[in-house]
């Protein structure tokens, strides 16, 4: 007789994104003839680069002879994709990466998500709080979370960060073993300096607890210092492993394609205190649980690190960039405080005093057709907040704003 | 301090397609003039359909415009491919398959793999031996397997596949949970009847063991009496998952594509004995640790049941099954005892007696520079066997088979 994993069965009721879908479908099932914008869900809106286009043809015509077609990818992605990546992403910046330290994959959900199945059930794992909720999801799945009770499992840590704090998590004097990191952080689009970054970098390598760095957004970084990799910082790769995306850096989200760093010095104990490379154990979970990325996707992500392809995807950064300073600026003059913005395509808004996420949500819904993300999804600290993206079209957040300052629709 | 899953310390040293890959590296760089023909790893050799480059091209244009371009695509796969799938794999044997029992992914390897996230560490798993190197492996990560000794797993239940029974795995009289079952049979290329199946599904009821069905190959079916899909057994719904892949079908090895039927009515028990219906576990292990398939994928995989597509991949199918004939007959007249082959891609061969499988994987490929795959490298009852597929080109399949015939290079 078959068992489940009991441990789904903790999951508390729907995710995030299901219960706004669900919320939007009913308000448009009640008003059909409602215009609603959605500055929610962290979804591109603009077309891939035309180098991007240019490249993919390229690779679907490739695989129309049989003298050109590519087979099985190789399971960590092909020399020309990891060689880019290495080269543009980190060698730019005084990093030095081997290539079989860079895993490419079909995007950071699954890596961040899969990354666990390298770890013991029994790490104590900590979190920002707010957070994406896979980092926290994929952990309780694996039993690490322990239970769910009033909006918190009660075997992680979490590291509230509220305007008190600046959004700066605080260094954590609990004994924890893995800590997840994403900046420029999703929701609250706030950042680390190098010298914020740098303590948590120390405090692991003083308590060997591994770092989970996600880095999904650091394109949208414009300010100097701010770090790109958690490896501008030194001593970095003893103890994080660092998640990048192509999906918003290049708008991929309907083409998955993303990568992971695992630095070969990076290590992790055995219950005996043995030291173990967590870069073999990643290359053994990839190498069987996964068939490579697709050639054609492979190409495409390498086309973003051409000087054309550069170009043009900055071009839709600065466009997204732009939206999102409309957004603070319009908000900020309707008297809302705001956070993010500047360095990441996220602005994280107080609510009206008083007014929960969930309700700020129905508001902006119900009066103006506007979809946010409430705050209080990404945890308990982020009550009182909702969340929007810069990822809308130039004329549809233009329009969002101009209903929520008239305060009519 | 971070700890490791230490099941990873259990597997045995390295993936069997990594070691034929490096004693073929060892040869070609000691005769570096040598021509080796692989007709080893199952990859495909042939052009995608000129139907499906069409759709990949269309697809590439709608994404290089704002108003078509496609973002994150639903988590489980566009409706256009699920409902293709169901009209042409299933109701057209006259199975009836709901559109949330499909779920789209980026392979078969990958769903294999993630499925066993939804079930107990504590379930006793069976597999046919030999058998795919995956079903082990992740079941060995995820604790169910024991310890590796002597060629076997400890914990696992080994249902043998010789001459001896024909390749038919007798039902099992101890007590398991899961069983996997590949048909079209990778290694052995060998079948199981609609007879002999019902005979799996009417234990699997009795018992209450769940069933995990990988019909990666059934495309290849030639004979009648042999199923293409499990569901083609009556109550097999209550008892299977299908694992089902593009990848040889239409030779999608470098573009990525299969899915998974996870029926509403299968359920698995918690250890308190209540029913949980595996969909929504695996809904929710999707919708959290998966991104979606790309959409151009998609629209790939949607264009191989358009009448041409459907034509141009039956095509190739012929081609690769006349090597497969071509093969089978050749060693045959070279003395050899053959399986497989007519339903499916893989020939299993009888090594000359007392011959081990790697050491005549290393006589063909020193003798003849013809790559096949060790039998033993599936498992113990693969011992006195090697596989050879028949996805090579025309002219190297005829090229090795002279090679082997002639008894000389």
């Amino acid at each position: 007789m078959a068992l489940i994993n009991e441990h789904f069965l903790k999951l508390p009721g729907s995710y995030l994104f299901s219960e706004i879908a669900k919320r939007v479908k009913t308000y448009k099932e009640a008003h059909p003839e409602a215009q609603v914008i959605s500055l929610g869900i962290g979804d591109v809106t603009q077309a891939l680069a035309p180098a991007v286009i240019e490249a993919m043809h390229k690779a679907v015509e490739e695989m129309s002879d049989s003298k050109t077609m590519r087979g099985y990818a190789p399971d960590f992605g092909y020399s020309f994709l990891i060689d880019a990546i290495i080269e543009n992403d980190f060698k730019s910046r005084g990093i030095h990466l081997d290539p079989d330290e860079v895993f490419v994959s079909d995007g950071a959900k699954s890596d961040t998500g899969n990354i666990g199945d390298i770890l013991s059930p029994e790490n104590i794992v900590a979190v920002t709080d707010p957070v994406y909720p896979v980092y926290l999801d994929t952990n309780a799945m694996a039993g690490r979370a322990g239970y769910f009770k009033d909006g918190q499992w009660n075997n992680i840590v979490y590291l509230p960060c509220t305007s008190t704090n600046n959004f700066i998590p605080e260094i954590i004097t609990k004994s924890v073993d893995v800590v997840y990191l994403c900046y420029p952080n999703n929701p609250t689009g706030t950042t680390l300096t190098k010298e914020q970054l740098k303590k948590w970098v120390d405090y692991a390598l003083e308590k060997k607890v591994l770092l989970m760095f996600d880095a999904a957004y650091e394109a949208f970084i414009t300010e100097d210092e701010v770090p790109h990799s958690i490896y501008e910082i030194e001593g970095a790769k003893q103890v994080a492993i660092e998640f990048r995306s192509f999906s918003k850096t290049a708008g991929f989200t309907g083409v998955r394609c993303g990568y992971t760093v695992v630095p070969k010095e990076l290590t992790a104990l055995d219950k005996a205190g043995r030291e173990h490379t967590l870069n073999l154990l990643w290359r053994r979970r990839q190498s069987t649980k996964f068939n490579g990325t697709a050639y054609i996707v492979q190409r495409a992500a390498e086309a973003t690190y051409s000087p054309e392809g550069k170009k043009q995807i900055r071009e839709t950064i600065n466009y997204y960039m732009q939206n999102a300073k409309m957004i603070k600026e319009a908000l900020n003059s309707a008297g809302f405080e705001t956070y993010g913005g500047v360095n990441a395509p996220y602005i994280w808004i107080k609510t009206p005093e008083g007014v929960s996420s969930w309700d700020f949500f129905d508001y902006l819904l119900n009066n103006h057709q506007v979809v946010c993300t409430p705050g209080v999804g990404f945890g308990k600290s982020g009550e009182g907040f909702v969340r929007m993206t810069a990822f809308g079209k130039r004329e549809d957040t233009i329009e969002a704003l101009r209903r929520i300052k008239d305060g009519r629709n």
